[in-house]
């Protein structure tokens, strides 16, 4: 593709010659000629210099030897770059012999269906949607349009996925949550979970990601939000929109997390707690208390992470401060 | 249902209008005309007096406006409640035309075994069981009565379940252990993991959860023990009866967890220890070392939770506690 | 089997009556007549003497009552004792009526292929591996000779596996990496991942784990490179050969992991970062900056091993220090 068609379909300034090829996108130090990069975190600036690279997205204030595409958010257009340059193949439309779906579950137009996936009883599927080999919807599903569901994801009775939304593989969606009545003799006995999991537009769940029924309502994940691979959310919590989980972190059941909120790698949160929008746990910080809506937070238990970082640098120091301290405590005379 | 119906078929005392109607059940401020709710923590009284429930379960000497179920144990309760007014549906007894049972396999009366569940040559799935699509028996698994195998789940060879063990979605029953010995070039070779996983009655095994095989004789979980989403039981593991873990726990290989021990999300467990009956983890515990029967730790390393509460709280000053050092030094001459 | 037979098999030296049958393997408390047991870690030897074994593998200064078996690795000699006498079952040749392999795939010779398991375009399985039922193969995948994938593996577009890979059940390879360019308005735009992900020869990868395909390139995993149960490898990370990760491991993305590096249960490391050869972490370190080779690290945020356990002893003894420091501000008249 010529670059000032690319320039066009993404809505970028063109700078330099627009006639030059780019046929894929790379990194800056993997690019080669015919190859588009980008330049987004300033950090990586000086590699700029030595790329390859036929041509480079990047901000209009930074000067470049190749072709430019000029953007205020060159991630952002590197996104839509890969999407133009390397369209995924997407299944045709229409059901393998080797499906089970049920009479009564309704496709929309355009939908795939997948060898070995099984639609239950009264389930639902939008237009346009992918439901890819071994897929398993339980009676009553429902999926909005232009939906990707990988192979392995398994949606439990009665769930509900807006449009758009994402399932990578293995994904289990609506599972029974962790609920049991402990009786006299100190025997757990189960309380059925009755609710579903609701997740709105846009959503993206991770591979190896559980998110666990209501045991009366609904679990909810707000449009846009993102989790990451191997991540549990308990039963009866809501997350807000455009949230982000990194992997292996975990809610407990009936938090209540905010909008725009980022929970980075192997954080844990407990039940029953608040989360304010805008808030940022860093990695495997253990939430105990609920958080105010902005912070920036750390550690086991819960702090704000400037004062855990400072603590955390003091920690390494503790053979030093005993060592002082014995000092003082002998020119006492102690 | 009329309320005096429902007290009997939860051995409940009523205390008021026993013609009450009710239909569902909902938590305290959800739930509306008629539904019934229930108080199981006094954290939540104030509430009681705000609910528009038709009725209440609560401890005998809780008031309510409401007509009322009078019991000890009002979660418990709630727990039956909800299996009497929402019971799930069971898919009917039967074999799908498309699964694939070994002829050399037993399935007793009422088993369902959905679509393209895999049950090997040599099974035996006891009477009732449910066995959902997707699910894969390998050969010489064993699967007692009345349990709920949900789609995904994988139970590897010569496994053997007891009565009433439900499997979530996507758990697997029987991997192999992590076991290799390095070899003079450093390495890894494979050791064979021959032995099983016994899971006693009444298990039951959270979505997206490894349990290991044994190396040699057997893992093996206690009956009515309880693992949420996401857990990893190492080889050789044994866990005792009506023992919890929540999401995210790993148990290393060849730990010995005892009765009724509680592990919150997230904790930790190194190999080859001890954790004593009656245990306590809370979250992200990392256990390095044996646990007393009755202990309750915390931290990484883990100490007993009382102490690591009290220098957590320290740890937050620990800035305060160098500037007081400086000024002591000082005045000292230092 | 005769034991001098067995000897020759292992290529180990036998000391006493070769004469002696063995016909199992069993652990040092377990075996009885008839079975072969090991001591690979002197610190279990004072169990040798009540050993009811038969033979012993033994390291040849170790005394014993018993016929034995020397070597210098005696669990190296275990793992090939377990092959030899309890070798596992493999499913035979052929592809189950049930399977779905697409004609422009290629099987090498002696390949099985279970029920249920999906092979897509253009994939091509070397001779002797086995494909367990409900396995996945998405279009253009590689895999080489004697692999062993179990059921519910997931293997997702262009993957590549080299020979004698293992993937343990319902493992998820190549999955999309997470990853989101945020627009004006703060929501999350997909970044098509177009890389893949290489399993080199003798990677064992545990059940449930995942391995997120890389945006551009690929993510890479060391040959002999062996990962737990429930661990993230993310995007575009690269792992180097002989390396081990106990369960529930998470590596964010771009990281760079050495060669014989070992990762205790729950490490989490930060994206962008490098572990050199040989390091190794200690359980539930969070590394946010990058391991020198050869470094034992521990702790979150990371330290040295030694310095942190030196820090943690004291940590314990926070409550101690403060009143110490307030002995002496009194003292002082403060």
């Amino acid at each position: 593709m010529r670059l000032d068609a690319l320039a066009a379909r993404l809505g970028c300034a063109l700078r330099g010659d627009g006639a030059v090829e780019v046929t894929r996108v790379a990194g800056l130090e993997q690019a080669g000629p015919g190859e588009i990069t980008f330049l987004a975190n300033p950090r990586y600036a000086e590699k700029l210099g030595a790329t390859r690279a036929s041509a480079v997205i990047v901000r209009p204030e930074v000067e470049t030897a190749q072709p430019a595409l000029l953007t205020d958010n060159p991630y952002l257009a590197f996104a839509r770059a890969l999407e133009v340059l390397h369209p995924q193949p997407k299944p045709a439309p229409g059901v393998h012999p080797a499906a089970c779906v049920d009479p009564s579950a309704t496709l929309g137009e355009g939908v795939h269906v997948g060898a070995y996936a099984v639609i239950g009883a009264g389930c639902s599927v939008g237009p346009c949607s992918v439901i890819h080999p071994h897929v398993v919807l339980y009676p009553g599903v429902t999926v909005g349009a232009d939906c990707m569901l990988h192979s392995g994801a398994q949606v439990r009775e009665g769930c509900r996925l807006g449009d758009r939304v994402v399932l990578q593989n293995n994904a289990v969606i609506g599972a029974d949550g962790f609920g049991f009545a402990r009786d006299a003799q100190g025997r757990y006995n189960k309380i059925p979970q009755v609710g579903i999991v609701v997740l709105e537009d846009d959503v993206e769940v991770g591979a190896l990601t559980a998110i666990d029924r209501a045991a009366l309502a609904e679990t909810r994940i707000g449009r846009g939000t993102k989790l990451d691979n191997l991540v549990q959310i308990g039963h009866s919590v809501t997350v807000g929109e455009d949230t982000v989980m990194a992997a292996q972190v975990g809610i407990a059941g009936s938090t209540k997390v905010g909008r725009q909120v980022t929970l980075a790698g192997q954080v844990g949160v407990a039940g029953h707690l608040t989360i304010g929008d805008g808030a940022i746990a860093t990695g495997q910080t253990g939430v105990s208390s609920s958080v105010e809506a902005g912070a920036v937070v750390s550690g086991t238990p819960v702090q704000k992470s400037r004062e855990w970082r400072r603590s955390s640098l003091l920690f390494a120091r503790l053979p030093e401060l005993f060592a002082r301290l014995k000092a003082v405590e002998k020119k006492l005379g102690g």
